[in-house]
């Protein structure tokens, strides 16, 4: 028995061409571990050849749960992130599971362990490197899966949801020359990182389109912490012909930036101006408050939570990599030159 | 048949007393709903009577879940208290679900919907209010809670994990007499919190002890964030005698008052001392780095999981409510009058 285009498959007709019972198919759709992989791989090609719709079979084990999975939860963005997905997931009747699993592969053992043990609709992973065992696996038990990357890991094969590196690069440089400063030093995020390669990209794009020539010395290269913005920023000021204005790839480097002016007994903004990247809820806080390139993490959350329950319904999703808008906040860290 | 002192009383002996089938006098024990009142309340009463102890039944239903939840994630210490749970949670194989339900019934009523789709070995509320029903609903399914509590709620039957905010008020208000000021501050925080009165009486106790009156004009109600830090910062530097030292009873109140220092052309802590309370992680990157009082939120995280997971298998807990001790973190906010 086979299926013509349009009609969809029944579990009971992909059953019978496969030979074998319907509860064996059922038992492949809900990725459990106890079917023969030659069944397995042979009963995965026919739902493939016959474009079965998973649907049914996901809203049938639906375990009102979603998984968030944090490298850490010291991330100064975690809480945001988290407070986007929850929304989405608590009108949605789901909850929210949140694990950190600190890039340790034991921990991420762990946490799949856990993951068996109970049940998931989906998981979104905030985490820039994951091990290709680990999203076999997943892979294998047919659970959704979104990544949700402001740090902009390289193009995997899970619909990610990123934000406009690059472009908030270049605001925050056009910023800064709108303003009238010229000699603008640039704190980067770690080099591995392609969301560090981006934002630099912007700086660099901004100065050239202005005829401005990136000096060597302008250039300090960080890791997104506070010390490194600190270190960054002493350095800049003792320069023979130091900056009028500082951008930090990241909100922590740009207080550490606040941190080298003070203790020079310089202000921010009358001796030197200050931009941020991230917008932090800190950012607002901050004295003086800070002029930031604001990533929208919320709604990254958000997003990211639509797309895995979407995933979760059997829903196809249209774009792999999606990125959320970067906007420049202007507070009272910059000023006329 | 009745069982003597010592021995393990089973659900078949209840049973048999109760007049009724073993499998109810599960369901009664697993909190579910399809039991007659009547039924439920001669049973629990025999259960008591004998003391059973229920670790059997709770295991049987283990979920692998706890539950963590907030009135609101935009709360900046919120990650903190998450992070604790979730370690000692993920070291046990078992998930931490986040809610938040914004102080609203609706919203508290859709995550006990949530939680009855699926299932949970324990909840641990980081909330100042809960409704009785709630709690009443929770203990019908027997299941077990902790609250958390930076804000010193008033005494609720259910396990208790908080800080010492008074001796954190003292200690705070001695360091700045230590340093010679006499003049200091005062920004508290909302009156109808335990926390915000400890804190204040610490104060008190501190100056009252070194032979200083209080004085009114040093007294500024704030609500904890920020704006209203800045506006009793800024109030209190206007006096004709302003003080030289400012306590704000959190950290978000004591940056406010950095930025009042800022705007009228001062420094910290070089024109005037200032102390927080909390230790956000903030305060580190704070210029300069903020004095405060340090809550441990992510032990009170810890120990709240290891509780709420005892009480899971079954075990008593000893005392109703343990405060963690607070400390003072010597920053460069402060300095010799």
């Amino acid at each position: 028995m086979t299926v013509g285009e349009g009609r969809r498959v029944t579990i009971t007709a992909i059953a019978a061409e496969a030979g074998v019972s319907v509860p064996t198919v059922s038992r492949v759709l809900n990725g459990r571990s106890d079917v023969s992989p030659q069944t397995r791989e042979r009963v995965e090609e026919l739902l493939r050849q016959h474009g079965y719709r998973r649907r049914a079979a996901r809203s049938r084990v639906s375990a009102s749960l979603i998984d968030l999975v944090f490298n850490d939860l010291d991330s100064p963005w975690a809480v945001e992130i988290i407070r986007g997905v929850e929304d989405v997931a608590h009108a949605a009747g789901v909850g929210t599971v949140v694990s950190a699993i600190h890039q340790r592969s034991t921990s991420a053992r762990q946490w799949l362990q856990n993951l068996r043990a109970r049940a998931t609709d989906g998981v979104i992973f905030v985490v820039s490197d994951l091990s290709p065992p680990l999203l076999a696996e997943l892979r294998r038990l047919n659970i959704p899966m979104v990544v949700v990357d402001p740090a902009g890991v390289p193009a995997m094969d899970i619909p990610t949801i990123g934000a406009t590196n690059w472009a908030g690069g270049l605001s925050a440089t056009e910023h800064l020359l709108s303003l009238g400063h010229r000699r603008i030093g640039f704190i980067a995020g770690p080099k591995r990182l392609l969301c560090s390669r981006a934002r630099l990209d912007g700086y660099r794009a901004g100065l050239e389109a202005a005829g401005i020539e990136v000096a060597d010395e302008l250039l300090f290269q960080g890791d997104f912490y506070h010390e490194s913005g600190f270190a960054g920023g002493a350095a800049m000021l003792e320069l023979d012909d130091p900056p009028t204005a500082i951008f930090a790839a990241s909100d922590q480097m740009a207080f550490g930036v606040y941190e080298a002016v003070r203790r020079r007994g310089l202000r921010v903004p009358d001796d030197i101006s200050v931009v941020g990247f991230d917008d932090l809820p800190e950012a607002r806080w901050a004295s003086p408050p800070l002029t930031t390139v604001r990533q929208p993490l919320a709604e990254m959350g958000l997003l990211a939570a639509r797309t895995v329950l979407r995933l979760a319904q059997g829903e196809d999703i249209e774009t792999p990599r999606v990125e959320l808008a970067t906007h420049l906040v202007v507070r009272d860290s910059t000023a006329p030159l």
